[in-house]
């Protein structure tokens, strides 16, 4: 069959990545054509680099225009990703965008409204979902192993970063260029792990700290507590100024207890349900029956390469894709709703009033004192993060 | 050195169990002599079985004005146990109060003022500060191996109690008879011993469920969250209704992070604190060198033994106490602000409104529809538990 010919928008740190693992032939039914960025001197870089076989443009009408694609991995700021789809989707190319979705909600619903309407095949880069752990973790639950679910805690605090990575980064931890911080950056797949694992949350009550470890304007401290519809709890904790910091998500069901922390999945699994055992029990202290099991999760986690591959696949043949395009909202709603309780200290049932987050946000935007020059950037080595 | 004489108020499952260790000399320099209980079964109960040695009473008055004894523990009912202790301590005994020092505060408080111009020693069973793990772990934090404090998670869920367990007791889950659930009646060590450990916050956001699990009035499930006056931040996650549960403690600090669960001690220790990397560090993705260091903790975990034993030998010797009584007020302002914070929907300061508690807890003990009979009261067999 013959390979897919990928175009790249933006050779930031992401898009440099993937574009090396193209070329690598990581992904064999695809071949890397050409390169596009906004920044002449990212282009010239390319060009240096892979000139010989990678078209390479500084202007999107160019590229768009060179036809010399037919698919497009989109690696832009995240503000541009939804924007950036809708003018892929509507040239007529199959579309990989980059995490997270967008930074709010309202745009990434115009492009889902897009995606929907088009024939091509719109994926998103949650390269967690790949993680075997996960995937075991999802595939038990949905098999029903632990049963109504009662409560979540995604303690996921190991995202150190120092001021030097944030200086670093002109757009980086800004409002105007992020949108946010750890919640934008670093967690989008947790986010959306957690929400395709747990389901979504009904309302959602956080507490954030803005520039508590770092001289940044955006959260790098997040608790956060949301309730679900059958009446489970959950907890997401994070922050980028914690050394070593903790993986750990716990998940507790009628069934028993799941925990995936250290790469490893163990589930306290009751012999019988709780709630049955709660209603034959006749004694005093007592408890069901519980045996510790250490769940097997086989297969190679190809994180980046893996949605890709799915993605090139899901273009040649079809195949259900493991990372829809539209699915993007949801890790997003909740990282939105989290901000959105954070400003107004408040609880924000879902769905929330996505003019009063945008409105929100523009005022952190027009209030700013954070300035930093384009100068500033610097493409940074990826290899190791997410 | 002449034996200490011991009273016992109250022969229920705790007053029992502590008589039954003080009958088999377990500690040795104090003896029985003396019970009372308001429930003439109990007393009659005691005196078929202990009758020979020790005087039975089932009244107060003619208990404390016996002189058969020179220390008191007391083992009613929560409610009981401030009026109590005062009576103790102004008719001239030492006196050791079970746990929780009261359920509301301000009586707690008129306690402690008694206690303070008493020259008796006045403890309270917090058990808990007899395990060598938290010891160890106060030990570290009070030496600064952690730096300055960042985050406490703990998350207390394996307090599984059945149905048929709140059946059992009259008095148990209701506002009246207990004036809370499980941060009432299970919790009290673990909230004394989080603020021994880390300190008080400074306010509190609490949410909790009542009678979610069960058909009781009170909360049985509870996620709490607080702040400390130097930014860092807590959460308290606690249950009845979860199998098996998880009792794990989390403390992170500028030089690392400490975890205790499965009777384990991890010290996650930063090679240079975390601050002073990041004032060094120049790169972009780098974080400070890491060691587990497995924290060994020796030592017999003595629980009410060794509560009892450093009582005896502070009342003979003026050894330190390690559970003084008037800190029995600190879980319980914690605990007391949880829930008001949970009944309000918001914020709760500490110090909080101490009159405003006492009223909220009235509504809901006048508007409760749990009218166990005494008949239901059954005495169970406590060993195993706290």
């Amino acid at each position: 069959m013959k390979q897919v010919r990928i175009g790249i928008l933006g050779i930031g740190n992401m898009g440099t990545g993937h574009a090396k693992s193209l070329l690598a032939n990581l992904v064999p039914q695809a071949k890397l054509t050409a390169i596009c960025d906004v920044s002449k001197s990212r282009v010239q870089w390319a060009r240096d680099h892979w000139g010989g076989n990678v078209a390479c443009y500084d202007s999107q009408e160019e590229f768009y225009q060179s036809k010399d694609f037919d698919a497009v991995i989109i690696a832009t700021r995240h503000y541009d990703h939804p924007q950036n789809a809708m003018e892929a989707l509507k040239s007529g190319y199959h579309t990989l965008i980059e995490k997270p979705a967008g930074v709010y909600t309202k745009a990434v619903r115009e492009m889902n409204s897009v995606a929907e309407k088009s024939d091509k095949v719109f994926a998103i880069m949650y390269n967690q979902r790949t993680n075997p752990i996960y995937l075991k973790l999802k595939e038990l639950i949905d098999a029903g192993e632990l049963g109504e679910l009662k409560r979540s805690i995604w303690i996921i605090t190991n995202w150190y970063r120092s001021q030097s990575y944030y200086d670093a980064g002109g757009w980086r931890a800004t409002w105007a260029g992020e949108g946010g911080g750890v919640l934008l950056n670093q967690d989008p797949h947790q986010l959306d792990l957690w929400q395709w694992i747990c389901g979504m949350p009904k309302r959602v009550r956080s507490f954030m700290s803005f520039g508590k470890y770092r001289n940044i304007e955006v959260e790098d401290d997040v608790t956060a507590y949301v309730e679900y519809e059958n009446g489970a709890t959950g907890l997401f904790v994070t922050t980028t100024g914690e050394a070593p910091g903790t993986n750990r998500l716990e998940i507790t069901g009628d069934k028993g207890k799941i925990v995936v922390e250290d790469d490893k999945l163990t589930f306290w699994r009751l012999r019988v349900p709780e709630s049955q055992f709660n209603r034959d029990f006749k004694g005093g202290f007592g408890s069901p029956e519980c045996w510790k099991c250490e769940i097997p999760t086989t297969g190679e986690n190809l994180q980046h390469i893996g949605i890709m591959r799915n993605w090139v696949d899901s273009i040649q043949n079809g195949t259900k894709l493991l990372a829809p395009g539209i699915e993007g909202i949801h890790g997003l709603t909740i990282s939105n709703a989290m901000h959105l309780s954070a400003w107004t200290d408040d609880w924000v049932n879902i769905p929330f009033d996505e003019d009063l987050f945008y409105e929100k946000l523009q005022e952190k935007i027009s209030s700013s004192t954070f300035n930093k020059s384009e100068s500033e950037n610097q493409t940074l080595d990826v290899t190791g993060t997410y």
